[in-house]
């Protein structure tokens, strides 16, 4: 029953038995925590019968016992200041991490995960920093590690890439997965605001933190990359792997130059499995960047902080998913999800399909891969430097799909459109130009998604 | 480990040990069986990563072996005449049928779930027919029973309602999920075509069958909002339960006045769970029928034979998913993707969530249902018309949102748009509108979602 394989245990994952109660406990008790112990409360005869068991909370861990020992959600439970006791409890069958942060998590879900209790977590910097450690002491113990909610709240992409598109290949994922930058980014379209002003108005209505690095700095999407591109191509990257601009740079001038040439400025996750000219797979990339994306593409008109994922596949063709991608009650509802399929497989025994990186396609670096730019620039507003310029990118093996010069006084602004060209080509020559008498400055170099 | 319960097995669902092979039975090779066969050949190796075990194709039924004997995707393979035999086989674990129809496929099906094979079918007007029949069959064999290609091909809504959701409580799912329909739609509404001259191009076009009844007349959509009903409310919704409309009454007119008012006109599926003052679910509802749609809507841009769904729950709000709803190579995807999940059950043990009507809600007939309408009359261009007709919505008790006249010759069109209505009182007013001297005729009734 418990022969050790590659994957842990060789196919038996008893279950309890219909009716035998799931014991789970509850780490943390944030905006996520407080919405999953108040749904749970909700929901409890129907989650009883879609499990075929009850949820029995053994406990809930938060830092303060005294602070939250009030909470209406938490009356009648068992709060406590010790996360260790509580995940390696007799009676605790799965653990849900709600704490955020990486090293305090990355213990407690360790321990839990070698104590026998499957995981739920909606921890991304988590999972992204530490899949590999994580995915291999679930696999030794022979329990789930599910984590939905860490990728777009309740967009179930995740559980799209685990289960459903399993028998197909996934060619491309690309989204928007961080809300924040998008309402900002939004903002900056709707009003004209520069930046830092939408940047405050995303402060004052709660949808950035008062911190917000991680979200403009791109972080918090390169950690989601990161899991969908391990997910998707059932290989193995982290979020180190990930290449990641944020949008602190963007400029009021870049969104009005985007509008005025029919696009949008988003910031995408890309995931790509490259491909040779056979069709045999040399490596994936993943990255974080401002993209601009065609008014007509769909992501183009997501607006305030939705989140939209792009799936493109090889028998299912492109698949487009929407949603809420942030908040208390969607994170919950993935949480939730997860937590029904953990406590399935409690009673009913089985065993979710693990994070399996069984193709170790090698992590293609951001140099190496080809995408489209739009280079804007100002240049001497004289007879040649129009001609002088574009015979650069010809010398360098980079072809141009469109050009656009607008005059302003003695000075021109010159925008200029490649075809696919390398990223390493791209920096060659954007740091020729700006070394060039008759450029006055590159204003901004932004990526093209089509 | 076999106690049955109401449940079948009593939580164990011993799998066969990793490495082991899961011999198949492939039932039907038309465009979806042909495409099924050859990505299993093509993706074989990943498969077996994903699975824990081989796939093995013991064999593949047709009703005439001769005609399909040559194929290349048979070769190799054992081709038979006899689905019967195939499918009770030994050395087969998971049948796919791919036939189509109703009662030989029902058939095949429980002969197979009875004899302990697990099953996946695309087959959407079996499942929303013999839902309980079926469930019944694989509850008591504790076998699985997949059918996510049989609503949207490779848009994985089923699974998300079986899984993802699992947690949550949806409210309203709404969509577009008959592609035949909305290219008819969407044609009708970009070139001005009659309805007549849009089927034709879409059958030239390969969109509509030969006899394309199933699609216009909105059957093929009513038995994917059984489909959709049943898993996303844990109740049972059959076909016989759906009210159903289809596309063949719409005008050239109807089409070109939604445009006027900022509406597309969309084929929808329409699952609502209808809910009291108290917040307790009184029933639900199902139907099919053409539908106002906003411009501003997601779903009014769904173009061509894209199919796209809404889904509402609780915690989750609103979703939307996005994809080919038809065709050989996504519906392909689609099976594999449940392949490999019912494999995966069969290798490492346990079993996928089934269909589980637990909250065995009443189906609301549509007559108690409201919602909102736009009528379209064509009545006597003379002074007191207006003010007369508007009088006896509001003597029915239907109160209207807005009233819009245009002139023509002697005659004029009055469209009126209602507020949330009774269908059942909706059709009285409509009956008593028909007889009036003034109406010369009520061109069209088309409901109005937003």
């Amino acid at each position: 029953m418990t022969s050790a394989t590659a994957e842990g245990y060789n196919g038996n994952y008893p279950g309890k038995g219909i009716g035998t109660p799931v014991g789970i406990a509850v780490l943390g008790k944030g905006t996520v925590g407080t919405e999953v112990l108040r749904l749970l409360s909700e929901f409890s005869s129907n989650l009883e019968h879609r499990i075929g068991g009850p949820i029995e909370v053994r406990g809930v861990a938060v830092s303060d016992v005294e602070k939250h020992k009030d909470a209406p959600e938490v009356q009648g439970l068992y709060l406590t200041g010790d996360a260790r006791e509580l995940v390696t409890r007799d009676d605790v069958d799965i653990v849900v991490e709600l704490i955020g942060g990486i090293d305090y998590p990355r213990e407690l879900v360790l321990e839990a995960l070698k104590a026998g209790k499957s995981v739920v977590t909606a921890n991304k910097a988590l999972v992204a920093a530490h899949s590999a450690e994580l995915a291999d002491a679930a696999n030794a113990a022979g329990v789930d590690l599910y984590y939905e909610a860490a990728v777009a709240a309740a967009i179930p992409v995740v559980g799209m890439l685990r289960r459903s598109l399993a028998g197909d290949q996934v060619q491309r994922i690309s989204g928007i997965v961080n809300g924040t930058t998008n309402f900002i980014l939004d903002a900056m379209a709707s009003t004209g605001a520069d930046y830092e002003e939408a940047l405050a108005e995303a402060t004052r209505l709660g949808y950035a933190e008062a911190d917000p690095t991680a979200d403009v700095e791109g972080h918090d999407a390169a950690s989601k990359a990161a899991i969908l591109a391990s997910m998707g191509f059932h290989t193995r990257v982290t979020f180190d792997d990930v290449h990641c601009e944020g949008i602190t740079k963007i400029t009021a001038d870049d969104i009005d130059a985007a509008k005025k040439s029919g696009h949008t400025i988003k910031l995408l996750a890309i995931c790509e499995r490259l491909v040779d000219d056979a069709g045999n797979t040399t490596g994936v990339n993943a990255r974080v960047h401002p993209t601009l994306v065609p008014n007509e593409h769909p992501l183009a008109s997501v607006d305030k902080s939705y989140n939209a994922i792009f799936v493109e596949a090889e028998a299912a063709g492109r698949l487009m998913f929407y949603g809420n991608g942030a908040g208390g009650a969607p994170t919950a509802s993935a949480v939730l999800g997860d937590l029904v399929g953990a406590a399935r497989n409690k009673v009913h025994g089985g065993r979710a399909p693990a994070e399996n990186p069984y193709a170790d396609y090698p992590v293609v670096s951001f140099e190496e891969v080809t995408t489209r730019y739009t280079i804007n620039m100002t240049v001497n507003d004289r007879v040649g430097v129009l001609s002088d310029l574009t015979a650069r990118f010809a010398k360098a093996g980079i072809s141009l799909s469109a050009v656009r010069q607008e005059e302003s006084g003695d000075e021109a602004h010159l925008i200029v459109v490649t075809h696919a060209a390398r990223e390493q080509d791209l920096n060659a020559i954007v740091e020729q130009l700006s070394g060039h008498d008759d450029v006055l400055a590159v204003n901004s170099v932004i990526r093209l998604d089509s």
